[in-house]
């Protein structure tokens, strides 16, 4: 199979690494272009890191030597991972839609959009519908679609599950977050040694709202938001990566602890079915230990794309409670993009 | 005036040191006992500390060379604070009381017996009446009294001055705890650098449950638990001093977020009033900026015994959401049982 | 081929659990028995390891059934790995070497037994001659090599190197070494979290005297120390794993920087020669950049078994100094010990 | 008396900040003005520092209103403190000087100018002498005098108490140093957490070379350096405050390990014979266990004024061996220019 070309916006920036250390070697996607800010266009992708490659792994070789390019429309490639600062990053976009571009971005500014999908594609594949209703007001083949914030990415999977089995209503999501969250340099060190920072800018909002469209259902062309109240508190603590969340739900039928277990060990979606690249065999893994999840042990889980959950109890205020970790920068970022894009792919929307 | 002769039970933990450290240079009180276990017993403090002192100030040399005794009944003292381990805490206070001592103990092991007052000094001072009870059943002077579970120190006091304000339905509380608060060695370096531990045991339990008794009322020589429930999640995290509560509170009078802020800052109990030597100016501090309280700023507000209240805001679940962060071994365990023992002279209990 | 059967000794504790991690899927060698404490014999591994396991995947399946033994001669298998408490290893290595068995051991105990090989496999691989003198002595097929302190692992390779080419007179080592290195529990959070330790019980003394051992030659059945001056000074700092050393070396014959860093890089030893499976392609490997080698960075180099140099550069008080960074529980315990185990395997000693 | 008007220049930075809390109620100095950069001038020093006060105090209230100025000559005041980035401290500490101002700089720009007195006031107070040239040369009574980099002030004040008693050759010199050391935001928390940077941008020349200057001789109206050979590697660790070395000396007489012990003890300095505020009743404290100095512990030592010294032992290589260590923002930088200025008013220069 021939594969798809594909470019990076923002690809200097702990998410833009991400996505060019994720897609080297993926078996549908090749990375033909980079691109940046003016200040590093121009140079090779090595030269414009500056010494800020921050991945696991070394630089990909064959990415390495790559001119990076300004973010405009004119690259040679079929699809654009969108990893741009939120300053930036909306009319970027909507430029590369209309010229035809597939956008699979990770900013948030599209992603309230009323026909921009904002998938998680084990909950909500059908929303790529709503791409019809973007070409249509286009009218070219390009378009946008987003995954949500890193942080709840592993609490909507869970409620997704508990959702489709016994409804929900309420959820209480107190956060824990790692400092890659904050992207590179991000949290000084002096702010976060011996320390927990209770709050991250516009991070609360985006738990409170983002899943409700996730979770929500397609009507009339548009998403229905879905019916649950969630209250978010988001606190950055001295972990390197993966977001631990503390949930308590209440249900709209009763449900055991077993039950609820159940739902979601059993839970699987489209990526699953298709056997898309990088969806994880399990979406969710729960862990019966009464420690776990731990960001250190469990973020790897499914290559990161797995959440982990653990401690799943009753609640003595709403009806369950459990911790849920995901690796907010593969699950939570990069790696959904990808799997967005793989999706779209198998839907021959690319 | 002459001072009160107290001694340390388990004074070589970190606890027990905590009292050492805050006992030295009491107007009121002089340590003139530190008790330990067997192994310690017989050697001077200094030696049974094995290298092991964990305070941010020298062993106080007036204490250094005293000999350690055992945990029994013959102290040369009138009052003693307990900083035992649970497994041994219970028949030794008991043994105290018996003897004709006043206990103040931060061990969980009588917190909950009936006639026990359970004390935060500035919440619930009434409750001191128990002692009469514990007198008559005892036969003698001696009796016990408690001091609460440190992490939920900060939160009851912030629901306290929101009780009395508005009444408190429900409450959810998501902590994030210092390492301290597992004693020493206690939590390992492998285990908490770059994680965070979602469980620890018995805490919950604890956090549901003692606040509803340190909020109740007198009634019939008991406690009428107060009417409230409470979910508590507990995280370790990798900060050394002062436990974080994300709480959300359902009230059963609407409040605006200013009122609320009014009722926590105006907050002051008998402490206050009485001038007791360990009271803070305000039990409760309440921060404005958007990003505090935060342990390592916050955790020596009044010298360790302030709770500092911060991000007072609109629950989209419950009516109120906001952060409380209190110092673990000082407002948590060894600066309340002091304030306890200190209520309790001004009240001519001892 | 038929694997070889080996035990491991310690297996519960933190470098005994790395080699069962790292012995799974091993060509040549199959985990037959696990062994440990009395209090752990009888109970399956899993079970014995008591929420213990603390390496960075799931304990094997195969391994977690196994029914622990106790460390006595009659175990199935023909090698032993030794991961046992210094208090206990000796005569318990000593009893496995008399009842005929391999004992590949990673403690202090027998290193300096003078017809003992004290083995890096790259460097001194001759050594292992010395296990006739052992058979001799204890009169049978059995005997015992041991690897070295973990810390002076890196170190004396890249001075192996360059003893080779230009000859060492004189070496200056300052550690800077993981919490992994003290085993599990280890080092306390309370002491290590905003710190520093700057004494590690023994270390400097082993620093200081194995390398000599290492590079020393075999001369009448036993071997010459190497006329080689070593002072160390070893701290502990807060990283996870691998272990970081500045060094400053004098030289018998001046050597530049360029010839130096060839002379490192270029290094091969036995293991590369005869390709033994767990023989990393360079044991050394030289990073350019200004700021390298960093333990989160670097460790994993070679699946933890390549030495890591950089900032090769003057010395104003000696010839040239460098940095390097080695993995402590890898490179510098169970990989060591069992890339040496291999060595015997290709020499017909097992 | 009446006190000194002091200005601050770079007043909203981590050195600036210290600068401002440090003299908040000194004896002798009152701050009367605040610099800054261009973007700063203008507004209240509380919102220039744009919630960036870093300091484990609050802002003294008294500057929080004063308004930022720029920094070039024309401020109220007669000495000012020096804590500006060096890429703009040199031309402007000459401007003040020029003007007619005291200038006490931490900043590296003039250190080694020949007329410039590179202080530390316990070892070469006699420096000052320098001031006479420089005023000469410009033709007016200001001047400027410095304080040397943060990280070798421990080892050269341990130097200084061994070269005046032995007479040291040489010293290699290994730093594992504080966060702090480099500003706010400095060290992001994705470099450090975890890991070790084995780099610090110019740091070991300063580390080489400055201490020749400090412990060299007034000769001919200039600085003849001493004869000592300095090696010195830097590193980065996850410490909040307090940078330790590891030392080895070769002395010029030999001492036996007492001596040495006792020689750093005795030390005093002309700051502790004139009694200055800000002098530390003993330069140099020698601890005896065998574990510390430790940053956590160690720090606060003399207000952070005096270096602690451990682990003086034999040097297998060398002579002796010791750890050093010493805060970074007080001793080595902003405490250290307070006591120069000190130092400068008790011997009427300013």
């Amino acid at each position: 199979m021939k594969k798809i070309k594909v470019g990076v916006l923002g690809a200097t920036g702990m998410v833009g690494q991400r996505f060019v250390q994720l897609l080297e070697q993926h078996p549908w996607f090749e990375v033909t272009e980079v691109a940046a800010s003016e200040r590093s266009a121009g140079r090779s992708y090595a030269e414009a890191l500056e010494g800020r490659w921050k991945q696991p792994v070394p630089v990909p070789e064959r990415v390495a030597g790559m001119t990076v390019k300004e973010c405009k429309p004119g690259l040679d490639c079929e699809l654009v991972f969108g990893a741009l600062d939120s300053n930036v990053a909306g009319p970027i976009e909507e430029d590369f839609a209309k010229a035809g571009y597939a956008v699979s971005s990770n900013s948030k500014n599209h992603r309230m959009d009323p026909d921009v999908p904002l998938l998680i594609p084990e909950i909500n594949p059908g929303h790529i519908a709503l791409i019809d209703a973007q070409r249509k007001r286009r009218g070219g083949k390009g378009f946008i679609v987003t995954n949500p914030n890193c942080t709840l990415t592993g609490p909507t999977l869970a409620m997704k599950a508990l959702d489709d089995a016994f409804g929900i209503e309420k959820a209480m999501i107190v956060s824990m977050q790692a400092i890659s969250g904050a992207g590179y340099p991000g949290v000084a060190s002096w702010d976060i040694i011996d320390n927990v920072i209770p709050f991250i800018s516009g991070e609360e909002e985006k738990v409170e709202t983002e899943p409700l469209k996730i979770l929500g259902k397609l009507k009339n062309g548009g998403v229905e938001f879905a019916p649950i109240k969630i209250s978010a508190a988001c606190n950055r603590v001295a972990v390197r990566d993966g977001h631990t969340c503390c949930v308590s739900v209440q249900l709209r039928k009763k449900a055991g602890i077993e039950e609820a277990i159940g739902a979601m060990q059993q839970f699987r979606g489209e990526p699953q079915a298709l056997k898309l690249p990088s969806a994880p065999a399990q979406p969710i893994v729960v862990r019966m230990e009464q420690d776990r999840p731990q960001p250190l042990l469990d973020r790897e889980e499914g290559k990161g794309m797995s959440a982990v959950v653990g401690r799943v109890r009753k609640c003595s205020v709403f009806d369950l409670k459990f911790t849920v970790l995901s690796h907010n920068t593969i699950r939570g970022a990069a790696g959904c993009a990808i799997l967005n894009a793989e999706l779209l792919k198998a839907k021959k929307y690319i």
